[in-house]
C-alpha cells in the first residue's frame, strides 16, 4: 500500500531568529516524503539538477524513500531563499531560482502507476492533473495548492481539485479560493468544488478538518522553541496521508471513517511540529516512530476534557 | 457559594461589518456577570451615572444578578466607542469617556465580603488589590488585566497578581508581561509571579490553560457568523469562574482538580462564543442553560479523537 508524492525537491536558504543556513535540502516533495516515510512506503516524483548531493540522496534513501521517479537533469536544482519575521509568522522570499524545476514535467515510473495513494504537492494544477492521469486506480488522492494558482490559474485549479478526495490548504488560501471570510462558510463552498474532505492548516493555531457531516478541530502543538517553520505544512500533509495509507483506508469517493481522518490530522500536526525543531528537514535525521507516538499521546493529554 | 465581580459597567458604541449601534450596555463587569449568572449567584461591584437606564437594571436583575454593589452617582456612565476591522480581529477605539468611572473607588457591601469567589475585571491594579482586601476569606480569586497596566503600572500589577489564584489574559498581554515571545516560556514565567493557574485567551483561536504540571489547549468555537466580538473575553472569564463556583471548587492555593479547570475553560469558550452572536450583550437576553450545555457537547464532538 504505497504512496506516491509529487512536488518540488530543492535547496533552501533560510534565516530565522535562531540562525541562518545558506543551503539545505528542501522542497515540498522532500518534506512530504520524509514525513510520510514514518508511516508508509513512499515513492517520490521530482526533478533535480546535477548539483544534487549524494548525501541528500542517501538521507532520503535511508528513510526508505523510493527515488526511481526523481529525475536528474543537467543544470541546477530549484533554489529558494527566505527570511522569517521575529515571531516567525511571516516570511519574506529573497530568492526563487526555478532552475531545472522550470521545465518539470512529471513522468511516473511504471512501478508507481498502480499505487493506491497519491499526494500532489503544490505545483502547477495542470501538472498535478497530468500526474493523476498517469495513475491507474488510485484509492485516495489529495493535494496542496497556493495563492498564486488560486488567483491566476483558477479554472485550471478547479478542474484539477474536482477529482481529489482531499484538499489541504491554509486559512488564507481557503478564504481566497472560496471568497468567504468565515472559515465555516469557506469550507462549505470548497466542499462543493469536489473534495469530500478539506483540511485547513492554521500554522501555530492548529488545523481544522471539514467534512459535510461536521468538522474536527485541533490546536497547534505548543513548541518550546520554533527553530525553523519551513516545511511544517508539507510535513503535516505527509503525516496526514501517510497515516491514512498505513491504515489501508480505501474510500469509495467519500466513504471514509471519521476516526481515521481525525487521527490522521493529529499525526499531521505531530509531524509538522517536529519539523520546526531543527533547520530544514534535519529533525528527520534522528526522529523515531516512538517519539511520534509519544507526541500523539501528548496531544491527547493536552486536549482531553 | 456566590461570586463577586468587579469592573466597568458602561455604554458602548460599536461598529462591526454587520452593523452599528450607537449606545448599548457594555463594560467588563457587565459581561462577566451576565456570563457567570448562568452558573452561580453573582454580585457586582461597579459605578454608573444617573443616565443608567432602568431597562438595563431590569436586564441584569432578570438574570438574578445582585446589584447592591452597583453605585449610582451624579454624572454620566463610562462610554466607549470602537470600530472593528473587516475580519474583526482588530478594533480601533474612537471614544473613551471615563465619566463617573474616573473616580471609581470600589466599596464592597457587607453582604459581599464573606463570599468565596472573586473575579477582578480589568481595572487599575491598586483598585483590584483594595477589593481583594475587603474580602474576608475568599476561596478562589482571579482576574484580568491589560497592556496599559502591564506597561505603565508594572510594579503595582505584580504586587496585585501575586495573591491571585488565576490570571486570565490574551496572548499579546502574556508576551508583554513575561518578556517572552514563546507562549510556553511566557507561561512558565507568569506562573512564577504568583497565580497557580494561567489562562491565555487567543480570540478566535481558542485558549490555553497553563499549570505547573502541564497545559490544556482548546481551539476556538467556529461560529458561522461573528456579529460583534465585544465582551467575548469577559464572557470567557465569567463562564470560567462561574463554572468553578458552581462546582464548589475550593483550592488551598493551587490544589485544584484538573478536570474542573478543563471544563471551566470549555464553558468559558462556550460563553465567549455565544457573546459574539449578537450586538453587545443581547445574546444573553434569550440564551438558555440548555443551549450552553449543548454547545459544550459540541466542543466535545468537534475535538474528540
Amino acid at each position: 500500500m504505497s504512496l506516491v508524492v509529487v512536488g518540488s525537491v530543492a535547496y533552501d536558504g533560510v534565516e530565522t531568529p535562531h540562525g541562518k543556513v545558506d543551503r539545505i535540502l528542501g522542497g515540498a516533495c522532500t518534506y512530504i516524503a520524509l514525513s510520510a516515510s514514518y508511516f508508509t512506503c513512499t515513492r517520490i516524483v521530482g526533478v533535480v539538477g546535477d548539483d544534487f548531493e549524494e548525501g541528500d540522496i542517501q538521507f532520503l534513501q535511508g528513510r526508505g524513500i523510493d527515488l526511481e521517479g526523481l529525475e536528474r537533469v543537467p543544470g541546477k536544482t530549484f533554489f529558494w531563499a527566505g527570511v522569517y519575521s521575529a515571531d516567525m509568522n511571516e516570511r519574506t522570499t529573497l530568492t526563487t531560482d526555478l532552475n531545472v524545476f522550470a521545465d518539470f514535467n512529471p513522468k511516473l515510473p511504471e512501478t508507481y502507476r498502480d499505487q493506491p495513494y497519491l499526494l500532489l504537492g503544490n505545483i502547477q494544477p495542470e501538472l498535478q492533473q497530468s500526474v493523476l492521469k498517469q495513475m491507474r486506480s488510485p484509492k485516495l488522492v489529495g493535494g496542496d495548492t497556493m495563492n498564486y494558482w488560486i488567483a491566476d490559474f483558477r479554472e485550471q485549479l478547479l478542474a484539477t481539485i474536482r477529482d481529489w478526495d482531499f484538499l489541504l490548504i491554509n486559512d488564507g488560501e481557503a478564504r481566497m479560493l472560496s471568497g468567504e471570510n468565515n472559515l465555516r462558510k469557506a469550507a462549505a463552498k470548497i466542499l462543493d468544488m469536489g473534495p469530500h474532505t478539506l483540511v485547513i492548516k492554521r500554522g501555530e493555531y492548529g488545523a481544522i478538518l471539514f467534512r459535510r457531516e461536521g468538522h474536527f478541530m485541533v490546536p497547534g502543538y505548543l513548541l518550546e522553541d520554533v527553530f525553523d517553520p519551513t516545511g511544517a505544512g508539507d510535513c503535516f500533509a505527509g503525516g496526514f496521508i501517510g497515516y491514512l495509507a498505513s491504515q489501508g483506508v480505501e474510500p469509495s469517493r467519500g466513504d471514509i471513517d471519521q476516526t481515521d481522518l481525525r487521527r490522521a490530522v493529529i499525526y499531521g500536526s505531530v509531524m509538522g511540529s517536529f519539523c520546526c525543531e531543527k533547520f530544514g528537514p534535519d529533525r528527520f535525521r534522528t526522529l523515531t516512530r516512538a517519539e511520534i507516538d509519544e507526541r500523539y499521546q501528548e496531544f491527547k493529554t493536552c486536549t482531553d476534557f
